[in-house]
This record gives structure tokens, sequence and C-alpha cells, in this order.
């Protein structure tokens, strides 16, 4: 196998690339500005090493504790839990949350093997214990895994006293009636409120 | 701007790639493999000194004259002219050319200042010149460049004692008339052979 398909093969194995996206994208860097390519190869080869997990959180980050969790200005009252830790930078890029967070690495998902003793659930409740949260805001995903990890983590907390909320479910801002499927129509009925 | 944001920026600059699935391979690279990330950031890093044009016909190769060039089982009077060098491996690939190659390096397009000059012609003309070649095939694409190159290319070799052929245009095979477009169809017919 020659360097050029060595490294098709190599391309096609990132998420959303298939082979024909790999061809093209090979060729791309076959005509494309050297430095362009070494900077890239080099941005890829070195990742791992600059960006890492917070050991708190364990979202990614640059220094160990991140940003996020060192901010004196973010609100140590709540803390939102979420399944990935690109979840965290969603939510912060959203705006609309000024607490804490706290990275599962997954969800619950026995058909894969995902037990709940996969995720980091121990180091969220020592969090818990030795913080001041009054609210949790669980964050993952509106998926039968995420709401699997949502109902474990209720009944995980359910004899500490905090305030225990959801993420709303229903039809996506700009959306439109007729595209939503039944799912998340019923959600979003289920969830009304009032106008 | 951090190390995630820099790659994802780089990432978004590929063909077909945009902010969105640069970020999604952004997170997996940073939670894939470090042996794959290395392997794959290397292989970037360095194609372009591993793999570079045939100084004859401008395809891509790892050693020069290209394997093709200097194959003696390729049919030496047959010379097949294509835009870019990625069109060799795909005709090669669809097995039914046993010729020579040329790659022009492009189509010519005078609204982005592509004009002859630019293109391989002079080198075209004097390897037609050397070689025995009987056949000219114009595989340049079906798109106005192409044929507009097409037609450069048969001014170009009127006088000489050699049969151009051109690729033919029609209906791609498995697919439907309805989704044929009206030009693709147009050729079609007026390209229609005796059944």
């Amino acid at each position: 196998m020659n360097s050029l398909d060595e490294l098709v093969k190599l391309l096609s194995k990132l998420p959303g690339i298939g082979g024909k996206s790999a061809s093209r994208i090979a060729y791309h860097l076959l005509q494309s500005d050297a430095n362009y390519n070494k900077l890239l190869g080099d941005k890829i080869a070195h990742i791992q090493e600059k960006i890492f997990t917070c050991s708190i959180c364990g979202s990614f980050t640059e220094s160990d504790p991140c940003p996020i969790c060192t901010d004196p200005k973010r609100d140590p009252k709540q803390l939102c839990i979420v399944e990935q830790p690109q979840d965290v930078i969603t939510i912060t890029a959203a705006g609309a949350f000024n607490g804490l967070f706290h990275v599962l690495g997954g969800a619950i998902n026995p058909l894969e093997g995902i037990g709940p003793n996969k995720l980091s659930f121990s180091s969220l409740l020592s969090r818990i214990d030795k913080g001041e949260f009054k609210e949790i805001i669980i964050a993952t995903n509106p998926t039968e895994e995420g709401d699997t990890t949502a109902l474990y983590i209720r009944h995980l907390l359910k004899d500490r006293d905090l305030e225990l909320t959801r993420l709303a479910s229903g039809l996506p801002i700009g959306g439109d009636l007729e595209y939503a499927d039944r799912l998340t129509l019923a959600r979003s009925l289920k969830g009304r409120i009032k106008y």
C-alpha cells in the first residue's frame, strides 16, 4: 500500500468521512500549501498533549483545573451534569448557564457494556458532598441512554437535599411542526407551558 | 485562541468539512487512540515529500517517472489527456484503459485567470512529437471549462496525424431517467448509439 492509500485509509476512520471524502481530502492535501499540511499534521499529532480533561469536572482544558472550575464568578450552587466534554463547550457557548459542570464520560448503555461503574458517578457524589450545590441540572442527551442515565442520577441523589432539574425537551426553535417527529411532538405537548 | 480552536480552524479548511464537522473531528481526535493521531498527523505533514507529480505525465507518484509511464505493458499508441492527477487514479481504477496519460493540471477558465499557458500544453506537444501516439483520448470533465479545454486541444492538434476522441457523455449507469438533468439527457440523445 502506498503513502496515498495509507493516508486515505487513516482519514476514512474520522467521523463523517467516508472513502470518497477521504480521497478528496487526500488529493487536496497533495496540492495544498506545504506549511498548512505541516501545521495541521503537527496539531493532530500533538493535540492530546495540549488538551486533556480537567481532573475536577472532566471537561476539555489546557490547564488543570479548568478555567470554569476555577472561575470565581461562576455560581457554585448550580451543577450541570453532561455526558461528554464537548457538551460543556456547547452549553457554555449558548451562554445561558453560569454554574459548574460535571462530565460523566458517556451515558448508561447496557447493550454496549457501559454500566454506571464506567461513568464518573463516584467523583460526582464526592463533589456534591464537599460542595455547596443547591440545584443539579441533568443535561444528558434526550435519548434512551440519556434518559436512563438521568433516572439513575435521580435515584442516586434522591436522599440529598438538592433541587433536581432536567433540560426541557420539545420543538427546536426555528423548526417546523410539520417536520417534528412524533416523540418530540409528544414531549413538547407533555411539557407545555402557560402562555 | 486555544489549541482546540486552532485545530478546528485548520480542519475546516479541508474540502467538504464545515465548522460543525471540524468540531466533531477535533473532539474525536481528542478522545481517540494517541497512536492513530501520531500516524495521521505525520502522514499529513509529510505526504508531499512522499507523493509528488511525475515529471513526464504529471500524475501522482512515489517514484519518478511514475509506474504508468515506465510500464512496458501499456500501449504507447494511446494517450489519455485529463485535467487533474486524481483523474489518472480514477480512470486506472475503472480498468478500461491501458494506454498512457497526460495531466494538464486543470482546465481553461478565463474567469479564474487560467489560460492555456498555465496548463501543460507545451510538454503535451513535445511528448506527442517525440512519441508514437496514434490516438489521443480527451478526458476533460463534461463541464464548460472541460469542453473549452477539449476544443482547444482539438485546435492545437488539428495538423497532426492523430485520431482524436472524447469520452462519451450520457446517462450514468444505474441512474434514473427521471433524475437526469436536461443537459445530460440532451447529450445522451445526441450521442445515441445503434442497438
